[in-house]
């Protein structure tokens, strides 16, 4: 499971908890504190907990940073994650730092739940949909981006996407990965969901393989569709299939929820999610916060089978159109709420 | 505080929590694991919680190591860090771990309480007894310990320890950061503690201080003794007043709890928490957990003042004996419960 949900000796309520930590991925230290905030919340969204009642921050601070370079990225960091925090109703009450040779950044995110606050990963029937909450190829978008400076990494490439391509691509993996999977998790009790689990270092394929085996019942999930950000695809294969991107083994930083859904319910799940009607009282944006407007895909099936998944031979690649241009910590986050929708093609 | 307390939105209920992590210090791995759930179990302890409802571990494997050294280490560290969970009747579920150049151990405690169930660290009276549960000096030894190797250093300290001392000094370090703090955290509730905190990296004075400005009442503490593992403040002097061993700054890992107390309690704080007897349905040892039989002393007083703490210019040096040898992962914690004494002078 995506948290460990631990029964507490007081009338019916469980603890439920999370940790990650790891390395910045993004060169703007902002960016990366809101996304090490959203990738540590994942976890509970996953579970359909839309609150937490508190979250630890664990850095630490390189070594071979000076005074000045410290000074400047640290409190950026920190308030990135704590900007997240509230966005997600939470506030960042503790932790630790440390000094080591690299930048750690991570947290951790607990709440207190009655039986109905979550919904255990592991009821989904045959004739489930699959719905994806936030389109695959945050990996090779970071890594595209790093290409634009090394030559012969960038040559492979080149013939694929433009300079400014990559650097859209990667403002829109910034911003993906920075969204929370807060509305997503207040839906998924909204539509029934059955089970869901959170897309990161395993990629789609890994993470569909890890709830499928949790289900009670005898199913398996199958992947027709992979909404890709737009030319990840294209780079995938340009660079002999980088990070088996459409293989689904490509991994992701802070993805999107895969959740199973009654199939009569999963158009209309999608369809909220884009709405953007959900609101939080803790949410930052005026529409109800950063995680709403966003796209949700229903991208395979589960039928009966022995807890297994896998992608079909040839899916449907979805290209997902870039958004504007990326929240900085001056602008705040409301520019984040309805984002421009130009289709790339 | 030494935790953090989050009201919560069930009946009356907080959630307290805090973490912890840091890098190796000592070079056995199965302790290092004791000592750094010790270490973070302890900030519960010093608000009077003796039960822990989970905790998770926060673990970085060194990139330096090889697959055989990380074979042999991290298990090693991981038996030790949960075996002291299963001591302090909890147990690890969840955690991360992730690849670092140097390694990490650390973890996050986390508990639902009643109001009942802690003590909040502000209620000291001028009048009170200043109680600590555990030696100072855990740096001095583990350093000492270091220098056996690095002639230049041994040359400064030869003349008042012999490499036996050193080596029996750094077993009884070990030993006692590995010490949980929970008896103590018991006994808070049985004699009325009113405030207290746990020593680590600031010193006692350091803490001292903390705890001081955090009182409701106008007081100051005075501290008269230091307990002190034997040898370890000639070493201080000899080096030149190492670390201020004597001033109160040295850094202790996983020290004991100051604990300010009604002054015609402390004494039979003390005798209880030498008499194991308080026992925990979830601690290892049969007399009740190698947490028990442990030495607490009265080092100092609550007086009328404006919220600091200071150490008397020439306090009284407690030489605190060494015990017999330490606990490995094979032989269980047993032989821990009752240390042999053998008043070294």
């Amino acid at each position: 499971m995506d948290s460990c949900v631990i029964p507490l000796r007081h009338g019916g309520l469980s603890l439920i908890q999370t940790t990650d930590f790891f390395y910045p991925l993004v060169e703007d230290p902002y960016m990366m504190g809101r996304i090490a905030c959203a990738n540590v919340l994942s976890d509970l969204y996953a579970m359909g907990i839309t609150e937490c009642d508190n979250m630890l921050m664990l850095l630490s601070v390189s070594q071979k940073m000076n005074e000045k370079e410290r000074d400047q990225v640290m409190p950026l960091m920190m308030k990135g994650f704590r900007d997240a925090a509230e966005e997600a109703g939470t506030s960042v009450t503790g932790g630790q730092t440390v000094i080591n040779p690299w930048i750690i950044i991570g947290g951790v995110a607990s709440v207190v739940c009655q039986p109905n606050d979550f919904i255990m990963p592991d009821s989904a029937v045959p004739g489930d949909v699959l719905v994806l909450t936030k389109p695959l190829g945050t990996q090779v978008a970071v890594n595209a981006h790093q290409w634009l400076d090394i030559p012969e990494k960038w040559n492979k490439i080149k013939l694929v996407i433009s300079r400014e391509e990559v650097e859209q691509a990667y403002q829109e993996a910034m911003l993906s990965m920075a969204t929370l999977n807060r509305t997503a998790a207040a839906l998924m009790h909204k539509f029934n969901a059955h089970a869901a689990t959170d897309i990161t270092g395993f990629g789609i394929i890994g993470h569909a393989r890890n709830l499928a085996q949790q289900q009670k019942n005898d199913v398996a999930f199958v992947i027709h569709n992979l909404p890709i950000i737009s030319k990840m695809a294209a780079i995938s294969k340009a660079g002999g299939n980088l990070f088996g991107l459409l293989q689904g083994t490509s991994s992701e930083t802070s993805g999107g929820l895969l959740i199973c859904l009654p199939r009569e319910q999963a158009a209309r799940f999608c369809a909220e999610m884009k709405s953007s009607r959900v609101g939080f009282s803790g949410a930052v944006g005026q529409d109800g916060g950063a995680g709403d407007g966003q796209q949700a895909w229903i991208i395979g099936i589960v039928e009966k089978g022995n807890r297994c998944a896998r992608i079909i031979d040839k899916p449907r690649i979805i290209e997902v159109p870039y958004r504007g241009s990326v929240v900085s910590a001056q602008e705040g986050s409301n520019n984040n709420a309805s984002p421009p929708e130009v289709q790339l093609t």
